[in-house]
């Protein structure tokens, strides 16, 4: 990202409410995110979507987390989770509507040093999306025209708040009337490993890689066909290429990184059950879930949009934290 | 309310998430209550009001929740709460505008009892509102001009919708252009003693007096000025009448009981110090909060409306779980 804007606003995390809540920059920013959701439910209201709201709590959450640890709780001396993503549960949602939405709220301890990577909070917001029978196609481009009617909007409707923020709108206009690029993970391990940096071809982007794509990009694009060891058990294999999954990550450019990830979904009950016992999952902790998959769900695409790491990026801001009026650092108590 | 829903429509909560989620009346209440939504979206925008989304764990929560338990959570090794209400970062909330709204996620471990009231969820939503400067009549009427435009957008978009759950829109159409009955918490008791219910006048209105009012209405009616031993050390005392709350709730007709609770706030200090001794409560447990408030806060009035109780009472529902896409029934502990 421009180093103007990390010299113009402070990188040090708030010492108090008032400081955050009462920074100029803050209230643009929460102005920025607020016209963020308002445009994505205007987009999703003009396709027919049904937004619900998504559960805090369950017996049993998104396993899929690369390094971070889920909460317990104690619901009525049962051990409940808080949830680190609302996956399960928009799966489940299909038996009702085609076509949903939520504005999830997640919690996820993430390692205390994941506080200094301007990229990670304890506490975020997902604008998660599922739609019966799609593709993994079909939910890219519903993410790309997402993406780009909310940018248009703020871009229109909020553009002193940009200013204050030295953010340019040249940087978002850019690329609101055409496709998002799209490369394959096999691309992504090729172009990292040409540049010298060492990535697994058989893993997860690693953040220093992720970052090395995104300081290349100026406009956010796809990474698609990740390997089955790198995802959660939910993420759908193909049929055709075995060891390949049908999923993508949307790619901030300018350095700040993923916004969201995506994917088809398993559904068929022996898929699932086989997943979660490759990926070290008892499927024992699943009752609710793989009773009702083993009843039938429908096939699926969807994707989870980072809300706070969406607004960094839109806004331009140095860190993560700056997206949330109350942010939660991990591994940073309140006094 | 009329027994002819309670007959038509299963009372028994779902076994299933499949049972719930693929039910037509299910179907029918979550389109409710996604316009019930999208139309106080509508109605605060067209008023200024900014959206945050509010925190879902902090060091500190809301004590003020009648015969309910709070849930801990640990957070990088300090104890923290789920939010049981949003008060407290609501009033943070004001350094940064003047006028807010949250749709805040709650979860309050009622007594397992509750689970067959009909008007109990261990999680559920509020549209919780919070305006600087405002008087407790100031947020009244916007509570008040809020149902009305909820009311009148619900029953002119989705009269199919009400019509398969049997809810005639005359119920809720009759109110829609006149201001709603107020009575004191000093009369609603007399109103009680009279009928023979034996309230207690320095106590909250019970759950059975509470239902003998809203047996009795019509329409949507405010019972004021709560005795100060009923609520929370954050509902302002009455300068003129002390012992006496500038509080509100609002009652729902038909025997829905009570949907919403408001306030003018407590801001200064030292009263609020004062307050929560009076409660019980111990100052030590809220420190960022009292360091907040000490430095100033704005003086304020609020709301929160009860999403799910809202949307029973709208959709004509026997019971509020049905109100909720994944329902938490106290006590009740999925398999």
């Amino acid at each position: 990202m421009a180093n103007a804007y990390r010299t113009e606003l402070d990188r040090r995390p708030p010492t108090s409410p008032r400081e955050h809540l009462s920074s100029p920059v803050t209230r643009a920013v929460l102005r920025i995110q607020h016209r963020i959701l308002s445009a994505a439910r205007e987009f999703f209201a003009a396709r027919d979507f049904v937004e619900l709201l998504a559960p805090i709590i369950g017996p049993v959450t998104d396993p899929g987390t690369r390094g971070s640890k889920q909460v317990d709780v104690d619901f009525y001396g049962h051990r409940y989770k808080l949830m680190t993503s609302a996956i399960l549960y928009k799966q489940a949602s299909l038996l009702a509507f085609d076509k949903i939405f939520y504005v999830a709220p997640n919690v996820r301890l993430e390692p205390p040093e994941t506080a200094s990577t301007d990229r990670h909070l304890a506490e975020f917001h997902q604008i998660d999306v599922e739609i019966a029978g799609a593709s993994a196609h079909d939910v890219q481009s519903v993410l790309t025209g997402l993406v780009r009617h909310v940018v248009r909007r703020v871009v229109a409707d909020l553009p002193a708040e940009l200013e204050l923020l030295g953010r340019d709108p040249a940087a978002l206009t850019g690329f609101v009337d055409r496709p998002f690029d799209r490369m394959s993970h096999t691309d992504a391990v090729a172009v990292l490993r040409e540049l010298g940096h060492p990535q697994d071809p058989h893993a997860e982007i690693d953040w220093a890689g992720e970052q090395v794509l995104s300081d290349k990009a100026d406009a956010p694009f796809f990474v698609v066909d990740y390997p089955k060891g790198s995802r959660g058990f939910y993420d759908r294999e193909s049929r055709g290429e075995p060891g390949v999954l049908r999923n993508f990550d949307l790619i901030a450019p300018e350095g700040y990184g993923e916004l969201c990830s995506g994917s088809e979904r398993e559904f068929e009950y022996s898929r699932i059950v086989a997943r979660m016992r490759e990926t070290g999952e008892n499927p024992a902790k699943y009752g609710w879930y793989l009773r009702m998959v083993r009843e039938g769900i429908p096939a699926s695409a969807g994707f989870g949009l980072g809300l706070e790491r969406f607004t960094r990026y839109v806004a331009g801001l140095p860190a993560v934290w700056q997206a949330s009026a109350y942010p939660k650092l991990p591994g940073v108590v309140s006094p």
